[in-house]
């Protein structure tokens, strides 16, 4: 459930109208790196945390709200920023004065140029933010990821975290607007806070890698196939160890004859690995049991009925206290 | 700003999964008629609000944070609905296991069954709702809508709950759960308060017809055109008087005659309407003016800066009493 | 069966090109709010209408036929704007002529920056108009709302028909051509004549409140939730009565510890309310009943083939009467 | 300005209602090959042709109109296709009462299954046909296609018939009602007149090869690259004579090689044609000339207005003659 | 499989930055017409000629790799034509000088002029192409068409090279710089042979007329509907002989009474062909069998395995030799 | 430029065919995180590597060359799995067949059955894949990120190979068949071995942290706010130290109240940082001055052309070594 209170998180400010930085402020408000892709990720991603995974689901709702916190930051900027375009469109009766002055005109034109920046401030939201990003494309739930696995989440999040926060970068060199430019810098520097909250969730599951559960298949997790010809370069992307497996990087210098050789790969062996079929079925069989038993356990219902919350409204429930908890192994 | 708690508004229960009827819920979910629709529709109109109509802002506050809280109902609903279908792909060691026995191929079967009715829960979300309607389209910010002009946009606000109200309607064919009919019955009954609220809100408003500002062609605004030919008939929508304008319905039978009659309607005289020009004119003039000073007046900004918040911390800001105030005329 | 007559509904004039406002306009013939929303709207409600509401039937088509109507003045409008944009793209051969001259120069900067101001219409429509909004969103199906249920269908249309009178309304505050304004005006009235018209077919259809059939619970439809902190406001929204229902509003004014009370709103008790749970269930099945047997019986199959339309070739079928029909209780 | 007269183009009928086959007839609903892209495709296209190219315009319309007139023939027939869908749904009541009988059940049982075919037609339509495609998708105005040239255009359109033909022809091995397979079998043959109508339409315009103005580069025109290296093959594709210019084919067996042997094309050489980048400046100039002057001339405003439409009303308009014209050279 | 080069296919240069030109020819990078969308239509036809159609296969995995390869010129040029955004961008710590010189002052309003222009290139991309098209809509698989059958693929190929090789030519005129005109004229060239390409292979398969298997109905095949009233064209879409089937056109002069006199076209007879319904029986049920049996054969598996390659690695596969192979009847 | 070879890089087979495996299988041909949003995400985000990181560029369009490849098995494996659908769909004669066999009937529904599990593959696609995901929503250009920072698109892309192995992992628990298997084990450990060479390269790149370039305000990045009410945990995502930046996590237990103490956060104070805010411009300043060093060198033009490739033709340009070099500082 969640409430609202009417102050913003930060003291968002601004000094004067800017429609065309109301333009480019849309992309955190309803673009793909925004404010409302984070808040409805981290969001959807908690569903599935609730029984089996209590402590990043506190986590993912405590991010999330804060992201649908800055998501109010954002509109209420673009809000102050669009002061002006309301009234002047309530200004409607001039429409039936069909005699215009000198000063009317040019004022008009200035008019009819700030409508080009964006035509959605003027003609359908009028001056509100629009759930857009800066060119105009309406949000959508594409934007949004999860698996469903927390491995694979966390680092999703990081990920969006990171795009998020080069946003932020990019628009401050777009304004000189100071209070603009405070919340900005606020705003980018909570992103960075999210990132490391995730790395550290991340930290807590082990093994973390691969993603997921099943290990990879040693004939073909060292290869590194060199598919673009001309200027080649090596790097610890092809040659070395790989960083996290430390198997040794197996260079295919020429691709097609090594796919023709192997009778498309099936003939494969593998090399520069420490690891055995074996030794990989092992490991997906027991973390795969591991897992299983983690979300079966937690989801098991009782008497029939499964219930989300618990409302045994007892004085303590009111002001909970920080409970120190391990995370499971 | 906004908080989470984390009991739900309503205490959502399944009685078993249903991996169906979790499909059927989305449309609730990430639907165009849905929870996140309701919510985001509201919240971003609010914003517009905040300064010239604080009441309205507060209104479309609290029904915004209660659809989201309705979104988390649903959503948690779908969760409890999908039991099982994470934790039955983590059990990915299977994959390795190449020899299968007969009951593994009749569950096999079931569960490969269970992936046609919406392969999503089993190979993306790791069986958490996704942000789609109940046939995976994406939820769009298309879906919402706000001119920025409260005449309108509680009148489309009012249409959003009433189709809002007629999924839950629907959807309740569907389910045998007794639990999960008392959610939707819940939830549906809010969809009838909201409208309602709604309604008491643009009642305040006078005038709100036409919604905007201009007032319609007096020459116009009563013709109906016979655009349909073959069986026809008659009502009030097109015979006697417009419900509410009160002018006289002008049937026009046969529309291409009557517009090479008009020189294309340029030459229309207007009939059975007590409005003139004029007086059109002047209502256009005097409403003009009067929502443009309301947005200008509450828009003025003060020293230099504007601030969206105050954050005057009193005690008594934290126990707001409860304030009777007069709308606006 | 669609017929076209070649003269505009409305004798649409232009003074001089503007692709500025060609860009604008673009919201109204493929926007959300637009022309085609409208007609496409209106078109596919109608299908469900046939059988059992053919008066409904009749007006959904005369209004869709209009809408289609509109959308080709707001094209021909456009089109008329952009005369010049095709010619000169014709002008191709300026391509292989790579000595340019100072005039040229300079018409090619202006050339160009035209091109900025709506790209589609100079690389790949020919200076033609698109069917996206004012934007570049291409239309899409989603905008478009029915649910079967005129009580329902019929509040959407409302809304439909206030948001494209207010688009309108804005668009003429951006442009001084006086006869693009005369045309702007007469399709601003025609959605306020429709929304008449929709008010008046809704209000044959009795009881329409709560829309589609069920009841809402009187245990939850006068409760309104205080989920936005801080400065608070009473309307009538949340204070006396009910606009629709006339039950007395009840202001939580707490909602968690409510929820906590109240073992999440299971224990809700019904204060302020009229209505019970039995009267409730009478309606239900009551108006359900009548409104499966409006449907049933028009729906009814003769000789086991269904068939839309009947073809009695008579001369008066040619020249139909308006006939005067009630509408059904 | 368009017209609706309530008989089908068609007698569309059907047998008896079939759900699954209503969801694959989508697909010319609101599909991207269907009956509402072509419609729109052509109305949109024609607004450029009204001025410079009546005779066009006029076949587009005509077409176009057509078009519109086939989508409610399919409309038609989904929505008797759904027959029992809406009745059904209005059966409202029995979602309060609770005990089930085991007849019910079963009953209910089909109905979820039913639903599950399309949750649309059970959830958010009422039974009636929606804007998608046969899995859902919108319909969206990026399935339109149109120029500015007829040339192009024309090519477009013929495409356009291909694949609503192919679909028509696919749609017929689902169903066994021999009267919805009538209708099919009309529509289908509409699609093959159609494209014989663009196809003269295209052929009376000369030159039409290449689309557009600008002639190839004879360097580049008659190259065939061999990209995919493997088994190879000829065919009139690349080895004799281009089919529309009679150049001959040159294969470049190594394309990597004679791009660094050529220093990336720019030293290739003209083969295997008789033409000249002079003779191709000359045809550039000449065609650019012609077809930039017949849209100016047809587009010179009179007397500072521009109109679309001429509203003589005399009785010769009202029954026009079929006058023969010639198409402009 | 697909292999890369560091060298593009053709030597694409550029004199100077432009950003305005850059976000023009997006048009081709990530529009409707473009090159990814060439490249990908063809790729996926290309699968399901594998088999049957070997030749064909090869044809469209030549075309669509070179679309890849073109794709990459345009993303390179663009890239070239962005030159300074990205170093700009990185020039982040100016955010924190809060003294501005003039100087500066209008440096920074040039700056967000450009950002205006393509707020994605300054905020999202760091000054790389962006998959959109010129106004910023999404790439989406929608552009691409694919029926699984030749007669109506090659028909589909021809129209998407005709709008590819119309944009390349619009585009041409919205810049001076000689090496990009350089570019462009290479691209459209190449529209221009690949259009010849696909006809040239659309004239290998016979019959190909209409597209597809299923003959016409005789009845409807060469009916003209004339359903847009006003000044009336005759031309060889209409009146004379059907251009593919040579049929004569018969003109409907009123298609509302035609429908009525012919009970929905139920009775309607043939005229002016020499097909019938027996003749157009026999070719459906020889062209049906033999397009089957084609591509049965291709298909039969064998020994219980399906596979798409074969990697008989011989030194002769590696180079292999130009066959001459006959086109299948 | 590219290359394509016939044979794919993995010997994909099949044992019979599987329209249902098929459907499944969509989702990574064209859906969100499939080989082609992998292909193109590596390959437009390598156009901005190419002049100042020309070891990065190389990495990038080894890897998308090598998803294109994995787009091609991926697609061969589903039209192998499709293998006589459109063989049945040429079978188009038997529409004229009115006389049904019962054989004929049984038959006819299980191809209806199948139809309903994709309808796609059997109206548009012919039985060859199509680009949408698993429910049929077409892939969209949306799905790819890119900002032009290394530091933030290499997190993107782990991100992007983690979910892509992860729905490799979920889709093997969906068919049985071995070989099948076999390919999909080898694309899911491709992902991993991707995953580890981003992460390499990612690690080349010092600083990384945070992404992009500007530092976060030591006021704002090691706060945690307790935004979600209820039980609550912690972990080192809020206690403890950050782990990227040592910092210490301080944890605001009632940020409503923080938010009113501290004027919405312009009065808050840092703690628990050994960072200052001197400290953090001087990085700032630093680092933007050489990361825009790098940028600018690598794209100072020369002689006014800007060239993409150079093309000396010599025989070791065709024979490249690798060769050993240096990431830069």
């Amino acid at each position: 459930m969640f409430h609202h209170v009417k102050e913003l998180q930060f003291n968002a400010r601004v000094s004067k109208p800017d429609v065309r930085f109301a333009k480019l402020l849309l992309e955190q408000f309803g673009g793909p790196n925004g404010e409302l892709k984070a808040a409805m990720q981290y969001f959807v991603q908690a569903f599935g945390c609730r029984k089996p995974h209590p402590d990043k689901y506190d986590m993912l709702m405590d991010i999330a709200t804060e992201e649908f916190s800055h998501l109010e930051i954002v509109g209420a900027t673009i809000q102050m920023l669009l002061t002006g375009v309301n009234g002047e469109l309530k200004n409607a009766a001039d429409e039936s004065d069909l005699t215009k002055l000198l000063d009317g005109k040019a004022a008009k034109e200035n008019y009819i140029h700030d409508a080009m920046i964006n035509p959605h401030f003027f003609l359908v939201s009028g001056g509100t933010p629009t759930l857009t990003d800066s060119v105009g494309n309406p949000w959508n739930a594409g934007y949004i990821m999860g698996m469903g696995d927390l491995t694979v989440d966390m680092r999703t999040n990081i990920a969006a975290e990171s795009t998020a926060k080069m946003v932020y970068e990019n628009l401050m060199k777009f304004t000189d607007d100071v209070y603009v430019k405070e919340s900005l810098r606020y705003l980018m520097t909570r992103e960075v806070a999210h990132f490391q909250m995730f790395q550290a969730a991340l930290d807590t599951i082990q093994p973390n890698f691969p993603p997921g559960i099943l290990q990879s298949d040693p004939k073909f997790s060292n290869k590194y196939f060199n598919m673009s010809k001309g200027e080649k370069f090596s790097g610890p992307w092809n040659d070395g160890k790989s960083p996290l497996m430390g198997e040794d990087w197996q260079y295919i210098e020429n691709p097609h004859q090594h796919v023709l050789d192997t009778n498309g790969l099936l003939k494969e062996q593998q090399e520069g690995t420490y690891r055995t079929e074996k030794s990989v079925q092992k490991v997906n069989r027991e973390l795969s049991a591991e897992r299983k038993n983690e979300i079966d356990d937690a989801n098991s219902s009782k008497n029939g009925v499964m219930q989300w919350s618990t409302y045994n409204n007892k004085e303590d429930k009111e002001k909970p206290k920080k409970k120190k908890i391990k995370k499971s192994a």
